[in-house]
């Protein structure tokens, strides 16, 4: 190798998407993680560890593979294959993911409109590469927004307009305005992302009563939905409203599922349901899902049959059921939000110029501060304090979130969570410490 | 749901790779596979069933297991973390890919310069989305080209310039001559992309002399070379000249690597080495595969660890040798190789109008027919003879291939080729009949 120092490539001469501000905040943020190991970290949404377990791995393959043989009839040569070979693009446990939607989520489908993608993120992926023909295309979603949908949308060159988040999670003649504003402007809005329940990152959850009329306006504005679910299974016990798709009628409704807190994230497995009626110029009518299908080849080819006999197998040992099978993990998220949530009252006191939301499940809390709560301040928690959380700022397009920041109650035990919170409020007294007088307008501390 | 026969979407309205020739071309090869599942195939370059064993991915999985634990020193916990969790986006066997690399093909390289993918196709894609920044960037391609990069290509909307094969299997003054043209037009040429080693579709294979001299005109034209190297393992016995990569002083190739042959299509993982120096707008310099990183985290986040760990294991116990782990796949296809060479040619005779190509290893041969070799025919091919091949058309950019087809080794047992070129014959005399007087100019018949 040559090690002159030169250069051979500037980031201005590649694609937008690497010099995006989002893209550029998430790798400070694995940056400064990265460089406090032992802080304690309120910032990532993963999942749980305890209950990792390698040996169950291995049975859940043994598992798909039994059910190769002894259910679909396969021979031994015809299982080595499915799971060893290339195989079907859409993938090979659409069945059984229609049998889990159906049993979970009340959604009922043909396997077929499934494809089975790479994470959640290549089913975003796979959606809006095809929605997006030209540069009038356009995405909208619910402000504060999810990374991932927003990283996606960069690489596909895709605008998204922002819908503000308003009482009820989506503020919905804001919606119908965005849409008739951008058709205005000569633009196409091709579709909505949303997730209903305990979004990412703001923790909201869409009333059954807002979802309907989701999906009114969506009929009537002729847009799609892209419904994402990856936290419906964590409610605090109380379950959820339907899913969009278990109302959807009209095919509004790209279901994207995700089985990474739901079954483990290393398999990266995940899907959409795109049962759409797609006409081609040869006169020919399919489903949306065989359109994905296509661009899945040019992507990943296929999903690992691998990955895929992990999780198979999983829903099959659990009878399609995983919001039964992660019981105790749904105690776990359920107390670790209401010890976070209490922690956090008892820690502020009353009249503290700090509030939060208190949602009823899923990963995440936002808290509302009275001073910045921006990089800088995020490397000087980690220094100096050894907590780590996520600026909201991260998630807003545009301007936003300035003084948000988002804890993440799904990967730190009670103990650590405890210990964090002390860590947090100390923090909080730095920069915003309550004066007597007026509890309303803290001092704010030059930063050290 | 709703059954009412309305379309939702035109593909018109849908991305144009939805209506590329190419993907339809494909998409029109498995559909007439599925049709006649009976029918013998020498279309797909999967590699041979035989020695697949589950009991032996199950193995690999443990060997990467007790690797972390034993040479890494990592805790219980944390080897579950690491295959389970949400890990590195570049991957967790980079290290074992560059021991590997510098085993079996002479590649010296910093681990850090690895991304481990979602199969070789994700790598191409990353590479892809990161050099087109806008409608000027160009790529440049050996025609005939493989479809995996023209379908990614494709997605991220970035013609393919292709480049003559000539005579050494890549004409080097068409190359200059393609790269000229581009720029007078205002386009910037990237990069070329490359399979020195039994290349798909073509067969052939770049001396080592023709790939010093393409390093010079990449240096000198100040472009790129993408070395794709799945078939590299698959000599007959003689072994190849230097991968590009090992010849590369001036961080002039990006390695696009494939376990697909080597280890199993199942575990859809490969890799891109990429250690240009890039340069960021702030000013900072870092690694090409930084950059691919982050373009990787927008799309599918990161390769599932489970699926690195069965790779893992696999190059953990052949002592990073896949060529030599390979040795009873390289008697096979060297066998069949031979059985197809000598079976065409003494099916076709002396003073046959068809003729083929001979290349010393790799999957395919090139059969050039005095008929049309397109849809029409393969599809009576399958009806009538009971054998399937893959139309040349398929490969060309433009026009080009009409009277060829591409016959793979691989993944037919000895009999089966027998047979297979048997109806093959059949095909080719009801096609192309030698008149005794003329064999030169058979008689073409009229399609049944």
């Amino acid at each position: 190798m040559d090690d002159s120092p030169s250069v051979d490539l500037l980031t201005g001469d590649l694609h937008s998407s690497l010099e995006d501000p989002t893209v550029a905040s998430m790798n400070f943020l694995n940056e400064v993680t990265s460089r406090y190991p032992e802080a304690l970290s309120f910032a990532p949404g993963r999942p749980v560890e305890s209950f990792f377990d390698l040996e169950a791995l291995h049975g859940w393959m043994r598992a798909f593979s039994r059910y190769l043989a002894e259910d679909l009839g396969y021979s031994e040569e015809e299982v080595r294959r499915t799971l060893c070979q290339y195989g079907r693009t859409k993938g090979i446990v659409h069945g059984l993911i229609a049998r889990h939607l159906s049993r979970d989520a009340g959604i009922e489908i043909d396997p077929e409109s499934v494809v089975v993608t790479v994470g959640c993120q290549e089913a975003m992926f796979l959606v809006l590469r095809a929605l997006r023909a030209d540069a009038r295309d356009v995405l909208l979603s619910v402000s504060p927004m999810y990374v991932g949908l927003t990283g996606a949308a960069r690489l596909v060159d895709m605008p998204v307009l922002p819908v503000a988040t308003g009482v009820q999670g989506i503020d919905l003649d804001d919606l119908v305005a965005q849409i008739r504003a951008a058709r205005e402007q000569g633009l196409r809005p091709r579709a909505c992302y949303v997730m209903p329940d305990f979004a990412n990152p703001s923790g909201r959850s869409l009333t059954a009563s807002t979802r309907k009329a989701l999906l009114d306006v969506a009929e009537r504005e002729d847009i799609l939905l892209l419904e994402d679910n990856p936290y419906g299974a964590f409610h605090g016990g109380e379950g959820t409203p339907p899913t969009l798709k278990a109302l959807d009628t009209g095919r509004r409704v790209i279901y994207l599922g995700s089985f990474a807190k739901t079954v483990l994230p290393g398999a990266r497995v995940g899907y959409a349901v795109a049962d759409q009626r797609v006409r081609t110029a040869d006169g020919r009518t399919g489903l949306f899902s065989d359109q994905l299908s296509k661009i899945k080849s040019m992507v990943t080819v296929n999903t690992s049959p691998l990955a895929q006999a992990v999780v198979g197998g999983a829903l099959l040992e659990h009878d399609f059921s995983l919001e039964q099978a992660n019981a105790r993990e749904r105690v776990i998220y359920r107390d670790n939000l209401r010890r976070l949530v209490d922690g956090l009252r008892s820690r502020l006191g009353k009249g503290s110029p700090i509030s939060f939301n208190v949602p009823t499940g899923g990963f995440f809390v936002c808290v509302s501060v009275p001073f910045e709560a921006d990089e800088d301040l995020l490397e000087h928690s980690a220094r100096k304090y050894g907590v780590l959380w996520t600026p909201m700022r991260h998630f807003y397009h545009g301007t936003g979130g300035e003084h948000e920041l988002r804890l993440s109650i799904s990967s730190l035990t009670g103990a650590q969570m405890d210990e964090g919170l002390d860590r947090l409020a100390a923090l909080f007294a730095e920069q915003a410490p309550v004066r007597a007088d007026n509890p309303r307008h803290p001092m704010r501390p030059a930063r050290t």
